[in-house]
């Protein structure tokens, strides 16, 4: 799980366009003039046609009217001199005669979004780019398009799937986990998107200790120090001592012992219900902690869309590359109306900007 | 589920005293030090030895360093006329020598927590108080105690069976639920202390139904209207589909679906990790919801506590007589120390006063 990462900060960061049927292409315009400081040295992996539409669209229905011109690079390293008040935009994609139609499943918006993934993470791993945000896509439209890679779900199988072909790697010796965070909280889950029943199945000894691992060496050099992991229980009040469920003492407890000896500061199993609340009040405390590991999807994604579901990030750790993402889809029943909040996005770019400052060259993510 | 309460505004509320051992009397009169209007018309239901132990604790430890008096009554109406800065104490034990010693499990104070609560649920339910505040009790202690009640494990299922032998129906005709409140957000639990394992096969279509309606009732007399309750789903984004668990398909729709023929507002099931943030967060607008109902603990737990475990109040649903209490344990660990949060007893007690406030005089809970 250690890989060197391009991490230089001079680098451009890669910000892949997304479904274009879907808000990806406005919420990019709209993070360029809401954030022009903060988008300086970013650019846009996608199709200048879309994102053309993308800022009239934006100069017609969003306050201040500004018509935020494009600016078409060849190379990566142009983003850098891009004048603020433009948006760079790589073309990444054939170009094609017409747009897609907002809000529906497409199989040539599925195609052009792939195709974006490629082109960035390939740039990530041959370190042109410090790292990538993806504007969210649609699952389905992937599905139906007739790319090779079309048999990927999504972001995090994809890049995990590229980024193993080019280190020469078995898929399964590059685990990842979802990372959410915003300014409070750090959560890494287990599991996904699986059943609870099956979410139940996936807690386990080697996959809780494989998901404390995998934050420890993450955040270990997005801190720049050791961190301190909370570990979250499975059952109501971490079980009490076995009353509702053994999984704490026979798996979860396990898991955290075997991090412990290695001397990582992990400690839990801790109640569901407070420990995420714990982890967040004292976040900036000597007494708190870095992050809490989540036994499943929604014991986790609950508190941290709680207070701020417009500032949460998805972070994807264990990649030999960095790759952030706003904490929302497509969203296809307000694509094109202008309405989308941009502030995950933003928030997603500010995540990497600190990442990237924080940490030195030599990375794990 | 139809109970006639005795609810006239104009009844006094007892308070029972909990664990002696725990924090339950220090936090009884630190709301009467932090809170003394909203303890008008309030009493203890406890000992009176107990209670002065606790008041020379916080005279001797507690900013502003105040000697409350102990005005020892002997029927709950004289609560009434009690004047403020002084705390009513009914005496509902048989004298001790001497007092239990803070933070350590003891027969003889889950002896005492049993019969206070006994004494005051049989005033609820005979129309002499309007409604009790329940101080924490030891679990541990109560279960060694000698007292016949000693075989059920809390407050709820004590309750639950003094009412149901009172109002002489079969315990399984008088269900009941855990709702948890804040200032900001209701959430009613379809299952409470068993492990998740077993919460996911409590998830059914009658026990779901079952909580809906219980909710419903209790919420249309305490807001004076149909209360708007949203239905988490059980796996992460409501199953999406069928794709992530069946649950939402088979069982939790349906239940919905019952409870919307009966002209009730129910909509559902949501994705659970977002489903209470929007219930939050539009609480006081037209959108929001009143309620949601959650399909196991820690799902609806997570966002209560989140932001103000301080704050939280435990309300028992289906009963004939109106119990809340604070969202706390007997915190043995500061037992004795002064410094307990009495923020939530205070809670506690204003939620009463808004629910009497706001109900007729025919009610359901």
């Amino acid at each position: 799980m250690t890989y060197e990462l391009a991490n230089y900060s001079s680098l451009p960061i890669a910000l892949t366009m997304g479904d274009v049927a879907g808000i990806g292409p406005e919420i990019i315009v709209k993070s360029f003039m809401d954030a022009p400081d903060l988008m300086q040295g970013t650019f846009v992996v996608g199709d200048v046609a879309h994102m053309r539409r993308a800022t009239h669209l934006m100069a017609e229905n969003y306050e201040p009217k500004k018509y935020l011109p494009i600016l078409e690079i060849d190379h990566a390293t142009q983003a850098i001199l891009t004048p603020p008040h433009c948006i760079p935009v790589l073309q990444a994609v054939a170009v094609g005669d017409d747009c897609v139609p907002f809000g529906g499943v497409s199989a040539r918006a599925g195609s052009m979004a792939l195709q974006c993934v490629a082109w960035a993470a390939k740039a990530a791993l041959d370190g042109i780019v410090s790292a990538i945000v993806t504007a969210p896509l649609c699952k389905e439209s992937m599905s139906i398009s007739n790319e090779a890679l079309a048999v990927f779900p999504g972001h995090t199988e994809l890049l995990q799937h590229i980024a193993a072909s080019y280190m020469k790697v078995d898929l399964q010796d590059m685990p990842v986990r979802m990372m959410l965070a915003n300014d409070e909280l750090r959560v890494i889950l287990v599991s996904v998107h699986v059943s609870l029943k099956e979410a139940i199945s996936l807690v386990t000894e080697d996959r809780i200790f494989t998901t404390i691992a995998i934050a420890h060496e993450a955040l270990s050099h997005q801190l720049g120090r050791a961190p301190k992991i909370a570990v979250s229980g499975l059952n109501p009040h971490a079980g009490e001592n076995g009353l509702f469920g053994r999984e704490e003492i026979e798996i979860i407890t396990p898991a955290c012992s075997r991090a412990q000896a290695l001397g990582w500061h992990v400690a839990g199993p801790y109640a569901p219900d407070t420990v995420f609340m714990r982890a967040r009040k004292l976040i900036d405390n000597e007494l708190a902690f870095d992050a809490v590991i989540a036994m499943y999807h929604d014991q986790g994604l609950i508190p941290v869309k709680y207070d701020a579901i417009d500032r949460g990030v998805n972070i994807t750790l264990g990649l030999p590359l960095l790759r952030v993402s706003p904490d929302h889809g497509t969203a296809f029943d307000i694509a094109g109306t202008a309405s989308a909040d941009a502030g995950s996005f933003i928030h997603s770019v500010q995540q990497v900007k600190n990442i990237i400052h924080k940490r030195g060259k030599k990375c794990y993510e």
